[in-house]
């Protein structure tokens, strides 16, 4: 175990997992693996025998989960299961255990657990870990290997309860973390992966409506391919997604469409100032493109220190002339600037490796 | 060798290639192997000895191709070496030979063909092969392995010289073929192609241009890496091949741009009635959806017989009811049905098979 985050627990942290799919289950027998107590809950017995014989302590009551006073309990059900595990689990909650969950959007899963009263002890988490399999089968503690994990925060999270959830990921799972907010989560879920989803339906529905499809289609090759991909995954997953996170999508499909038309029009007109527009169309791209060549080059991480200063919760300590910077102020700016967390070397002060760092 | 298609000239073809490319070379290698005689021209002489080790006869001079009197002389320059190759043909190309090249847009070939008055002699042809590679070092016949070519015609294309383009396609060189008019193709790839390349970069812009791009490319997995991949080609190249279709290119953008601003407003207002029609944006797609999962499954290719009659210019004997019938709408409305022809067993009768049929 690392570094000792909560000195009034000394021992390895006991972590409770409701939901023993693919993420849940290769959660769980990943802590398993490196010493960490997991207690563990599925909807369904199925998976309990074999998660028993890894290690893993399985209850029949997913309270049980909360009367075992874990340090941490995270939801690992399907967002539809959400309310109704948080219904079950709010009576017997202990204060001492901090909530969190695995959950793709944040704000729509903050609303659920403030629904119950139970928000107080809530830290948001999201792993960017998958496959395109499923269920407890499917598990497998490598799926976390180098995994970077969104960990979010409102305006009421207690930092106290954000260092447990830090420790649990650093280093009971031993992966990376950015810690930011709800919304910028959401906003950044909505950029690379909700919107994008639209606009590959939206190319396919082009596609399929035009008169000479099958002609293009046999004309077809990997740029369609790559792009239309996604469109052909269960289009009901793809509208509960894009509609939890409804607003965000609308505005980036605003801009898309803004992009596009402008394009549309620089083609038309075509004369010397609408072809040098186009050509900068086609250079804002470019530190992004240069980004991917370094990433590609796989170029060596940069490590640095991110202070955070956390114990001084109005953030005068610390603040630069233009304002006020608490720990969520400096922890989302240390995302913004592209610096992944590896672990904490105290209370107030973490190291860092820069992984995206895309300047323009 | 197939169906005697030229009974004045019983021998194999003898075929002209002009550019030594990866694509040229890789069709001189195929047609060599299958047995045809190939004599091929590059605007440097590094790859002649690795040539003629194949068994391709190698000239100095582009004129000699068309002093050779080959059945057809096919271009394979990049777009922008055509009209020089062109200028050097047109005062010594004999009325025997067939031109055909193997361009990624049609339209502007034919009109750099037209000006140089070699457009009665002209058929259009684009395989659908090509790898991230190119020059001849990179050459390889299986780049032709199961290929389809779209061979294009205009009002005044003559059918005996579609023939015999047809018969070096589907006899030379093994391959399938659609045969359609020079703006169908050139939407069509507007559509699979030059289209989505924008729509790619326009969402690489977006990220780049975001403050939280840095969060947001942390965040970003299968789904962004796919449909960014082709923003990441060099962006030069894709703004040539934009400019080069820019009337279809714009009309696409256009009814992309109004599809994902209906889609904004529909999820902005999120009444019954908007998710009723959100719903159906995410069904229009499933014709498409179908026909990868059939294509996925590996379906039997259906074989079917295409009269052609294309001996009957005017088209009267076969007409329908509603209308003239030339071998031209005959061919189109095959590939429109997407029928895949392979071979002809006469001159006026095709076998094709159906392989990219999307029902909607």
């Amino acid at each position: 175990m690392g570094v000792n985050m909560t000195p009034e627990r000394p021992e390895a942290q006991v972590i409770a997992i409701a939901g023993l799919g693919l993420i849940g289950g290769s959660l769980a027998r990943r802590l398993t693996e490196r010493g960490r107590r997991v207690i563990a809950w599925n909807h369904r017995p199925a998976p309990y025998d074999r998660a028993r014989a890894a290690g893993i302590e399985c209850v029949d009551d997913v309270a049980e989960l909360a009367r075992a006073v874990p340090d941490v309990l995270v939801l690992c059900t399907p967002l539809k299961a959400m309310p109704d595990v948080l219904r079950q689990l709010a009576p017997v909650m202990d204060p001492h255990t901090v909530l969190a969950d695995v959950g793709s959007v944040k704000g729509q899963v903050r609303d659920e657990v403030k629904a119950v009263g139970l928000d107080d002890c809530y830290v948001g988490a999201h792993p960017m870990a998958g496959n395109e399999f499923s269920g407890y089968a499917a598990s497998d503690p490598s799926l976390y290997d180098d995994a970077l994990w969104a960990v979010t925060f409102d305006e009421r999270t207690s930092y106290e309860r954000l260092l447990v959830v830090v420790d649990m990921i650093c280093e009971g799972v031993g992966d990376r973390i950015i810690v930011i907010d709800d919304d910028t989560h959401d906003r950044a879920a909505a950029m690379i992966s909700h919107m994008p989803h639209v606009v590959s339906t939206a190319l396919a529905n082009e596609l399929t409506e035009m008169p000479e499809r099958n002609i293009a289609q046999a004309l077809a090759a990997g740029c369609w391919r790559d792009m239309t991909r996604v469109a052909l995954t269960d289009p009901d997953r793809t509208r509960a997604m894009v509609e939890e996170d409804a607003a965000n999508v609308a505005r980036l499909l605003h801009h898309m469409g803004e992009r596009l038309e402008s394009m549309a029009a620089l083609l038309e007109s075509g004369d010397d100032t609408a072809l040098a527009q186009v050509r900068e169309f086609f250079a804002v791209a470019h530190p992004y493109r240069e980004y991917k060549a370094r990433e590609r080059a796989g170029v060596e991480h940069e490590s640095v220190t991110v202070r955070i200063d956390g114990d001084d919760e109005n953030g005068t300590a610390g603040a630069t002339e233009s304002g006020r910077s608490t720990w969520r102020d400096r922890l989302l700016a240390s995302a913004r600037r592209g610096e992944h967390i590896t672990h904490m070397t105290d209370r107030n002060t973490a190291i860092a490796e820069i992984r995206t760092a895309l300047v323009s």
